[in-house]
C-alpha cells in the first residue's frame, strides 16, 4: 500500500533529498515506551557513514518529534518525526534535467509521474528518504531489546572481501552493535573499507551483501498466507533503496541441496525445541520456529560513477551521453546496514502486534 | 494482510490439504474478461506434474466456478473458484500428530494454533493450497496476454543442472508456455528429469532456482515506498511454499560488480527507450523501466524424505524419531514454476490496475 | 477495501443471487473457539423470516464449512463457508434485463460493470448475499458472549408503529435473542406484523429502524483517526443493503440539544466508571467507554413493489414502464435485525483483536 | 487503518492540540496537480470560524508544504503539511490531568493509553487535528472542480434553526461556497448566529445538522461489498470529532415511508439517465447512480460548557465535580462544515482513484 507499510505498527514515510524534510509518521505503537533521543542520534550517525568512504553530503539529521511522544514516552498517537534537509545542492542537478542517470530511477520516474517529479537529487526515490525509516527503528529497537529481541546486520560481503557467518549469534549481535563498520572479523573490514577507498578515488562504487539476524522472536509469528514472515520482511527491503534480492537461511543454495542434508533437525535445548540447523533461518511454513531469523540482502553498486555513460534524454528521445554530476557514495552497503537493521525492527513490530495485540511492546 | 493479497484486485486463499476443498475469491478484476475453462485445466494439470516425479497423490483438479463469471466472461464481482479434494489419505499422519516433521510447519503451526491446526497432510501450509492460486492466475494470464503482458518461468538450476538463462525473451517465453517441463534448453531438462528419478528411489528430494520473465509491462509501475514492484513480487512469492529467496536481476550477484559495470546504459531502440544490459530486472527506483522483468526464486528441497529423521514430540516437548509416511514429491520445482507464473499474474494484475484502474484490463 | 473487510479478522464475502453459491471467507479468528452448527442454522432461519411476511424464495440455506473448523473448532486458518443456492427462478428476470428497477442497483450496477454483471435477481447486490454474513457472524456470536460481550437488535420503529427503547439493556438483548420477531415490546411486535401484511397486500413494501445494543464491550477500544468504533461500525452496516442510515447513541437528536443537557455524566458504580445517561452511545473520541454501544440503522423500503413504475431502458437509453416480476419481499427490517447482529459482531471481533491480539477470543 | 484512511488516495494523520504541529501525509495523488496555497488558507480561515462564535484560540495556521509539492503542483509523491501549533495554552489543563471530562475522550483514551497519553487540550483527539485534513482537503477541491465535481456542505439545522434544503443543488453549491457561515437561507443563518452568541453567554453549547451535496461524480462508482460510497463516506465523517449520526437522501426518514413513495423513478434529461426524486442520494447498491451524492451528519454539542458537572477521577477511581477550564468553542456546527466538505473531498478522491487510476485526476 503506497508510502505506508504494516498493518497493526504502522510507518509512513514522506520526503524528498532537496525538499524541506523527510521523515515518517508511525502508528500503532504501544504506549509507554521509553523514547531514547540519544540512540536515534547515534543510529542516524551510524546511518550516515564515516566521511571517507561515504557521501560528503553531511546533514546535521537532528531530529524533530512533531508528535506523539509525551513526557519522553510513546503516547500511543501517532507519532511524526521530522529530519530537515540542509545541506542541498540542487544546481547540481538542473543541467542534466531530463538525462536518464542509468541505474537510476529518473526514467522510471518520469514513466510513472509524467515529468513533475521533484527529480532534484532523486527527489523521493534518494537514499536521503532511509533518515526518516532509521530515525522510527531508533525509536522501537530499544523496546524490542526489553523484550529479549535483539537485531543486527553485518556485511557479507563487499568488494570481492567476506565477513565471517555469523556463530554465536547473541554475542554476535552484541558485538555488531558496538562497531561503526558493520562486521563480525574486523580484519575483513578493513580491507573492505580499503576497497570503497580504491573504488572512491576511481569514480566506481561497490555492491554487497548484508545479512541480518533477529534473536529472541517467539515461535509462532507470521502467516501462511500472504504475511509469511519472509513475506513481510522481503516487502520491506525491497523498498530500501538498492536492495535487490533477500534470502532466509540457507537462500538461494537450497538450489543444490537436499532434502536430506536440508533439513533442521529438531533437538530439544535447555527445555526448549531447537533445531540443530538454521538452513531455515528460523522460519517454516512462514512462520517463526523459534530460532534467529537469518536474511540476506543483496545491495547492488550505487548507480552514481564518475564516468561518462551512455543514456538517453528522455524528453526529446534521443540519445545522449551522461557524466555524473552531485555528490557521490561510493558505497552504500555499510550505510544500509543500519536501514537494515530500522526497517526489520519496524517489521517486527507490526508483526508482533498483529499477533500479540498493541499493548505487548510497552508491557 | 493475512489470507488476502493485494490493494486494487484482490486475492484471497483458503483450503486445507484433506479439508473439504481449496480455493481463492478474487475482487477487482475488470469486468468482461473471457474466461478459458480449458487454459484453466491446462495450467492446473501443469501444476501437477508428470506422475513419475511428482507426488503420487492424484486429484482430478476439476475447478467449480462458484460466483463472478457470467456468460463466460467476468462480471466484475468477486469470483470464487473452488477446487475439491478428492484424493485425501488422511490416516498416513495421525500417528505422528505431535511429531515435529524436520523442515515442515507442523511444529511452527502448533506454535502459533495451539494444537487446533489441521495437521493433516500439512494442512493449510501443504502445497495442495496452491492450486486455487493457479486457477485464478490462469484466469488472468490471457487477459494480459491481450494487452501485450507476457510471462514464462523455467528452471534455472535443479539437481545440479543449469538451463541456458533467458536469450529472447519473447521467444523464450512463447516457447516455455508449450512446454510441461519449464526448461529452455531441453537437455538439460532430461538431465533434471533423471536427478529428480534418483532422489525419488533414494527417498530424498531436490530444491532449485527458478527464473521468470514478465514481458510487455508498461513503464511507471510500482511506488518507490513501499510497494516497490520488487516488493509486491517478493511479498507474494515468499508466500508459495519452499521459496526462500527472491532476486531481481542480477540479484546477488551485485555484491560482487562495481557501479561501471552493474550500471544498464539507456538508449532508443525502435524509438522507444530501452537499455543495452538488465542487470536492473526491468526495475528502477522499484518501478518498471519498460524492459523485461526479470527475477529469480529459490525453491528449498521438499522436506519430506524417506529418512529417519532426528525430531521431538512437541506436545511431550522431548527428544524422537521420525520416518516419513504419507506421498512424497521428490521434487517441487518443476510444479512450483506454474504456481510462480499464476503468483507472478496476479500480482501484475494488481499493480496495473493500482495505476490504470479497474477496467483496464478488461479493454 | 473492496469484498474484504477488517484489518485483524477478515471477512471476505462472494456471490450472486441465482449463482452457484454465496459465502464468505473468514480469517484471523483465534484458534480452538467450538463452531456451534445448529446456532448457524438457527441464526440463518432467524435471518430468512416468517414465510407470511417475508420472501417466498425458500431456501435450505445448509451451511457448508469447506475450510477452517477442524474438529468442531476454529483451526485458525481461513475458514470458507459456502451456501448453495438451490431456489432460482432467473427466468424470471430476463425480460426486464435492461429495464432499471427504481432504486435497485441495476443502472448503477450497469455503469461500473458495463453490462457485464450477473443481473439475475439483483446478482451481487441481492440481499441474498448476506446469508453468508449472517453465517460468519454465526459462528463468532457464541464466542464474543463467553467473553462477556452480547449483541441484539430490535426494531425500533416499521410501518409507523415504535418499539418500546433499550431499558435494562442486558436483559433485553437477553429477551431478544429468544425472539423471531425482534421487538422488546410484543404487542408493538404484532402491530407491525399486521402492517407488513397489509404492505404485501397491496404490493407494496416498508422501511424501518433497527436499533442496536452491544453490552460488555471493554473500555478502551478503537482507534481515534480513522478507525473509530462509529467509523468501523457505520462502515460494515452501510454495505448491508438497504441500509441509509447510521447513528450512534443520540445521534440526529442531538442536532435539538445542548451540551448541558447531552453530556453524560460519570459516576462510579459497582466500583467501577460508568455514566448516567448513554447519549454518547458508549463511545467518546471514537473509543469505547465500557457503556453499552447503541446504534441505529435506518432501513429503506424494500424497491421491488408490485405496481407500474417509470424507469428507462438503459441500453436504449430511452424512457420505459416496469411493473415488477420476481419475487417480493414486503419488508427486510425484520430480516435485516439478523445481518445487523451478525455484521456487529464481526466487527467487533475485528476491533477487538486488532487492540488484544488474534488468541484473546479463543482463549 | 489506524491513521492512514484510503487505499488509492491516502491521508495519514498526525499531532495533538498542544504538540509541535499538526498534519498529514497524503499519497497517491496524481502527479501535475497545480496547488493553490492562497484555497487553503482560505479554507483554513474558513474552518476556525468568526471569533465571537467560537473558540479565542487564534492559530496562524500557516501550512508548511514539507513534501510532495514541487513548482507549485503535485509530484506525485507523498505530500506531507504540517501546521505548527502556537497559541497553545497547556497549563489550563494540568489541575484537572485525572478527571474524565464528561463526553469528552479523556477516560476512554485513559482505558486505551494507559495514562501516557498527551491529555493537553484533548490532546490526538482535539478537533485541532482536524486542521490538517482540511489542508489536505484543500489541495484537492480544485482539482475536483477542474473534473466536474463540486462540494459544498451547509447547517442544515443549528439551535432549534432549520436553513432550507438543497433545491437547484449546483447553484446551491456555487452559494454555499462564497459564504462564510454555511447556509442557503442567510435569514436562518442569522437567528443561528444568534442562538450560538446565546450559547456561549450562558457558557452552554449547541449540536446540529450539516448537509452535504456532491455532485458531478459519475456514475458506476464505489463497490457493493464492502466498500459502499456510503461505507467510504461514513467511515471517513465518523472520524471526525463529534460526528454522532450519518444518512444518506432519505435516510432515518425511511422508517416511515414505503416502497412506492420511496422509490427514484428513472427518466431521461437532456439525453442522460437522472432520477426524478433523489431518496437514495445518488447512491444505489453502494454505487453513484450519477444524481448528486447527498448525506447529513449529526453533529453534538461540543462537551466542553461552563457548568459544574458531575464525574468521576479514573486515578483514584472515586466521585468528583468538575468544572470546565480551558477555551471553548459555543458551537462547532459551522466549523465543521468546513471539515466535512475537505472530508469528502479527500473520500471522493481515494474513490475515484480506485476505479479511473492514479491519473486521472490530475488530467
Amino acid at each position: 500500500m503506497k508510502n505506508t507499510f504494516g498493518t497493526s505498527v504502522l510507518v509512513t514515510i514522506y520526503g524528498e533529498s532537496h525538499g524541506n524534510s523527510v521523515g515518517v509518521v508511525m502508528d500503532g505503537l504501544a504506549p509507554g515506551i521509553p523514547v531514547d533521543g540519544e540512540y536515534v542520534k547515534k543510529m542516524l550517525l551510524r546511518r550516515r557513514g564515516a566521511a571517507d568512504i561515504s557521501t560528503p553530503r553531511r546533514e546535521t539529521d537532528s531530529v524533530i518529534f512533531e508528535s506523539g511522544v509525551y513526557s519522553g514516552r510513546t503516547s500511543g498517537t501517532p507519532i511524526c518525526i521530522r529530519i530537515e534537509n540542509t545541506d542541498t545542492k540542487s544546481s547540481d542537478y538542473e543541467a542534466t534535467r531530463w538525462l536518464a542517470r542509468p541505474s537510476h530511477a529518473d526514467y522510471s520516474a518520469y514513466c510513472k509521474y509524467h515529468g513533475y517529479e521533484d527529480f532534484r537529487g532523486g527527489g523521493h526515490f534518494s537514499g536521503r528518504i532511509t533518515a526518516g525509516l532509521v530515525a522510527a527503528g531508533a525509536v522501537v529497537i530499544p523496546a524490542l531489546e526489553r523484550k529479549g529481541i535483539r537485531i543486527a546486520t553485518h556485511i557479507l560481503r563487499c568488494g570481492g572481501v567476506s565477513d565471517r557467518d555469523f556463530e554465536d549469534v547473541d554475542a554476535d549481535i552484541r558485538a555488531l552493535n558496538e562497531r561503526d563498520f558493520g562486521v563480525l572479523d574486523e580484519s575483513a573490514g578493513k580491507e573492505m573499507v580499503a576497497k570503497i577507498k580504491s573504488a572512491r578515488a576511481e569514480g566506481n562504487s561497490l555492491g554487497g551483501t548484508l545479512e541480518t539476524a533477529i534473536a529472541g522472536l517467539p515461535a509462532g509469528l507470521g502467516e501462511p498466507w500472504f504475511d509469511t514472515v519472509e513475506s513481510m520482511i522481503a516487502h520491506m527491503m525491497f523498498s530500501v533503496p538498492a536492495v535487490k534480492g533477500v534470502e532466509f537461511g540457507a537462500g538461494f543454495g537450497f538450489a543444490d541441496m537436499t532434502g536430506k542434508n536440508a533439513n533442521d533437525p529438531f533437538r530439544i535445548s535447555g527445555g526448549r525445541v531447537v533445531t540443530s540447523t538454521n538452513n531455515s533461518g528460523g522460519i517454516n511454513g512462514g512462520i517463526t520456529n523459534g530460532m534467529p531469523v537469518i536474511f540476506r540482502c543483496a545491495v547492488r553498486p550505487t548507480p552514481t560513477v564518475l564516468f561518462s555513460q551512455d543514456t538517453v534524454d528522455f524528453r526529446l528521445n534521443r540519445e545522449a551521453e551522461i557524466k555524473a554530476a552531485g555528490r557521490h557514495d561510493p558505497c552504500i552497503v555499510h550505510r544500509a546496514r543500519t536501514v537494515v537493521d530500522c526497517a526489520a525492527a519496524l517489521t517486527v513490530c507490526d508483526i508482533i502486534a498483529s499477533h500479540y495485540g498493541t499493548d505487548w511492546l510497552g508491557e
